[in-house]
């Protein structure tokens, strides 16, 4: 598009895996006043908002919600649950999986990490044998990604709740399912995750700013011996609170009236049809990919990501060069990347509310750019894409 | 996308020929209180407006501006120049030339019609030969669309003004961009059209519910001694009370407020980029059609209209059994179609608050429609409409 | 409020007597995406929207409604049911009755007008006495306002039609209800009211840019002998496409999102409690200026608006600057002075999305005004305001 | 008001202490589309918000800003400078100043709270005598608030700060502005503060959900030597991202886009001129309070917050059910009472967006309550409130 200056007309595409592109009917219902959130009518929308909660993360123990980012339900989920020096298991299968791995280790946790090549997922085999070994049981939580955002690869959650209880291991399972919550089918309780972590700005349709703990009973229980310093994150005082719709702070509220709107519209189209349509959208994404003789990041099919698909670029081309570029020529934003891969790989968001149109739009501008930055590819992916979107 | 309700998820793509897709900027400039009409504040608004418009237009004669639909304006240009019983000579390059032909006759003009077959657009010689043939100057005014909306087909209105000239007729030119303003070049002043139509919802990128009147010097001079009972529409009641930025009755407040920032984005772009942005995305659009197999409604590449392109379906196949298709499958409205090319025909709307991406999209859904309506067909128009956008 | 610029702090207070301060409900639901007006989810609000119309106007009969301002409505009344020559008879009561006597006679009506004095309403009378007096029925219709908004008179609409029954006169009546819609009880069917007049910016709590006719059988079988030239207004095309949830022309979509919007808050509330919350903020607004030893326009309390209070000052006072300081000052807007009594009044808008507290700052903010534009009253008026508010 | 139904009709008025009305250019700001947090319109957006920021608090040291409410920037503040066992000094002046003192014992700080009687600010002197006695300089910090909330007291900040610096004691002084910031003069910089504690939802003009520290050079060497475990409140790797106008991880995007409006709203007004305005509106809600016979919690007059009023109700008159009848008939939400004075006050929020009219509205809403309550009072509050502001 020639252009005298910086304007650029039509809408911008946020294709990060996250946030994502924000429905009008959301963003309408934070556009309200804030009322008192220590009043009747916050407390009646913020009870519904929690009972809703439960059914989105597939459990009937309590959800609670923080004002702050997911980093800080990562943080939660430590502190109320470990004790300094605690011995706790990470697995590497990206940048995110690295961070609270470090977010740990700077809470004083005894974290260590199973290394990764980062483009595989965690083997619940490896994880069995790691808990067997630990013939003393010192291993107090094994923490997972549900979908590693960095890499676009989904760990089987089922799986490896049953690897560590093949092995009748004790250890808290810990789940991350900032990027894939209401998107890709998960379960909570079915899974018997101890603590799931998740975030307010990818599948749940709604800007950052709001962070989620899903407690089990035995997390409860473990919080009951956790001693490190806490107050902002601690638990009980939530759970206290949260009987009468009330906060131990005052919570964010515009980012509640939203969230009430996103739970309705996901209850509306139903889960299960929001699973199915994102399956239906990162399949065409991926045949995009591969029409275009580009390789996926993720190399076992069977972990690749609904929320995003990360494209690895041929060796000698920079990512960074064709995300800027897409993003000036095109007005759309892509995933960037980081630490092992930093300039390989560009990640393509498809999560949230998008729908095949939208998508088709998405993937021609990512072949465009890739015209226009001069990456070799095969030209045709969109039709790949528009082929099994016909079907 | 499988579903179970009916329930859409991602946005909807408005991709009639007008209205066109709101740009988030002019939803939020009109999300905003109302304020007396006859203060300081709105005068000065008002009074900005309507100077910004006469840009838009390219005249330095005064803009008027009617809360009121396109018809509407329609009607203004007829009851302030004519009088009943006037001759008025109209050319039939769709429906709206002829609807507005209808409005003319319903307002006791002799109106006549120069019959057309909605496959090509005004011969400037016919006008000059019917007009040469006008030896005692009878005809009042010669009415012509910019771009007739229901067809896709742009008239040379400089031409057009040529051929008037040639033959030194002094018929009033009276030309309908309803559907062309701010989206293809058009000069009120140059081409010395005596009053231009306007109205808000196209490439003004506004709602519906405001329309136009440029007006000349002429065209003033002739209202003068225009007799047929009028109010609402009378001219100098609006030129008068416009000089303080104010109107004869209460004006449309909110509208008025996303014009402002509507005009504003214009100018940021540069009506020249908004010019050569459109004819690109047209183009395209056309490539992807002739892809398919399929045949543009107008056959005359030099009156291809930039706005739109209206698509010849095979015989026996129903335009809007596919248009409906495409609503209920891909959340995408295309133009309906009228009179003589009903069922025949479906409009792509390509006009507005569009970029490239957005319209892989929507030519993607309408690839992706023609297959699901069983409509016969080439697969890879989108790669046409990619491959001369990647230039 | 000591200022070093022109930012004013705090919410401004729109109190002239409509436009009025819209709810943040009815903003938020027009700041949406236009949709095909020619779709089938238009035409579902469409058809809900003039169903629910019928029940303000208290109509069964059909409700139209305008893509224009009030004036057009006027206009519209006037062009579908007389004929070039018509008598039809006005009554003075204020600017408004005047205008729309204006406008009759521009449009080559014989209109006449009884003269008034701007601080009575129509006796009901004088009416059944002109009628009388019409032996051979040439008077075609007459024309009133319930409410005029330049004096805050309302008119007894009930008994004027007892007045013209009493006489047997078929004459047409034709009522403007642009300022009292939905605000103070009316009754278009029970009054036998030919055509009634509306406007959306002021009990509909809408922004200017839709107006209404609600139409009798007897009013349509006289517009099947009008023989006006009129397309735009013409009631035939509007009441066929209506049927369909349809529009003879684009319709102002984002004004129908607003509308249908205002209706259901109506509901809610319920219309009797809408008149009674009105006619409570009237009598307090009343009892306020009393206090203040100023007098109100209107001298008949059976004919005090509860939509507005015209408020005349002391001899030699300038109720402009008054309104200026107060804008000035206190970021309030009152009601501008035509005419007559240009200059020698204000009036205080209190219709529309207004309670107790709001009027209260209303008040508060026209006492301050009083003082610091230092014109002679007594202190207090909104005390008698807060002892009747607090009964 | 009669109501048959839960409708209200008009504008709720928010005037608790805080969260406050937004204004509407705040919630339309905030009413956008979420862009990429790592790309380059959001690192303009971001530094240009950090440094306005730093103007707010009258520092030239870096202010960083959390996603998270008031309560986890009070963490911040000690978990970056303290360690386990502290001994740290607080002063009783309501119930904030309780809950920062729990928590801060909760994160295992050697806590001491100075009592109070909730009807004084803090002595100065006493702080001096507390920190004189202190031989061995074993007090690590002092904590205060510049306005408590719960009682509507404002301490003397730059006095206490004379105070400490007049027994030469180093310990860290760390001041809550969460409900005066924007609304009270403050100066971190001036008034040598080391962690000034703020949050966006009062004086700031936002929703609930960021917090900040103003951090001085000699808090930032201190937080170097501080081992509590801590990630997500860590300042170094937010100071380290917000040098590119970034984050350590996902800020609350529209929150910040709120923010920058916010704060050019504040500079337009001018931060003397906010000041100015508070001053004036507490002062006449005083005023009114006085008028009323009614007693202000805070007892002495110089240290009177200008934000809020907190009204003590005669002996046996339950404040609760004051503000509930506040709530249910005038749609008016007033601040709760707490732990000492629960039931037997009520609070008046005055700061924010707030203007003379507004104000005159709610305590003419107080008025009618206390009628409405059977609350024995003066009649006339609201005309004390209504000569001080007319002057």
């Amino acid at each position: 598009m020639p252009k005298s200056n910086s304007f650029k007309a039509g809408r911008h595409f946020l294709q990060i895996p996250g946030p994502t592109n924000l429905p009008d009917r959301v963003l309408r219902a934070m556009d309200r006043a804030v009322i008192d959130h220590r009043g009747p009518e916050f407390a009646e929308i913020s009870k519904g908002v929690l009972e809703k909660l439960k059914s989105v993360f597939k459990t009937s123990s309590p959800v609670i919600m923080y004002p702050g980012s997911g980093t800080g339900a990562w943080e939660s989920a430590i502190v109320n649950t470990l004790n300094v020096g605690d011995k706790v298991l990470f697995f590497e299968t990206g940048e995110f999986s690295i961070r609270w791995y470090d977010q740990a280790k700077q809470l004083k946790i005894d974290a260590e990490i199973v290394p990764g090549d980062w483009r595989h997922g965690i083997d619940p085999k490896v994880v069995a044998e790691r808990l067997a070994a630990d013939k003393d049981k010192k291993i107090k939580a094994v923490c997972v990604l549900h979908n590693e955002t960095s890499t676009g690869i989904v760990n089987n959650i089922g799986e490896i709740r049953k690897a560590i209880d093949s092995v009748n291991h004790p250890a808290l399972y810990m789940v991350d399912v900032i990027s894939s919550l209401a998107s890709i089918d998960y379960r909570h309780e079915e899974w018997k995750v101890d603590v799931t972590v998740g975030g307010s700005q990818k599948g749940l349709l709604l800007p950052p700013g709001l962070s989620f703990n899903a407690i089990s009973h035995k997390a409860l229980e473990a919080s009951k011996k956790a001693t490190m310093p806490k107050h902002y994150w601690d638990w009980h005082a939530m759970l206290e609170n949260n009987k009468t719709g009330f906060y131990p702070y005052t919570p964010a509220t515009t980012l509640i009236y939203g969230l009430d709107e996103a739970l309705d519209m996901l209850m509306e189209e139903g889960l299960d049809n929001v699973f199915s349509r994102h399956a239906r959208l990162a399949e065409a994404t991926r045949l995009a990919v591969k029409a275009w003789g580009l390789e996926i990041l993720c190399k076992n099919p069977a972990e690749y990501s609904n929320t995003l698909t990360t494209v690895l670029l041929p060796e000698g081309y920079d990512a960074d060069n064709l995300r800027k570029t897409i993003l000036d020529e095109y007005n759309m934003a892509l995933g960037a990347s980081f630490n092992k891969v930093k300039g390989k790989v560009f990640r393509i968001g498809h999560l949230g509310d998008l729908n095949e149109i939208m998508l088709m739009g998405v993937l021609s501008g990512v072949e465009m750019g890739l015209t226009k930055a001069k990456v070799p590819f095969k030209a045709g992916g969109i039709m790949a894409a528009l082929q099994y979107l016909s079907k």
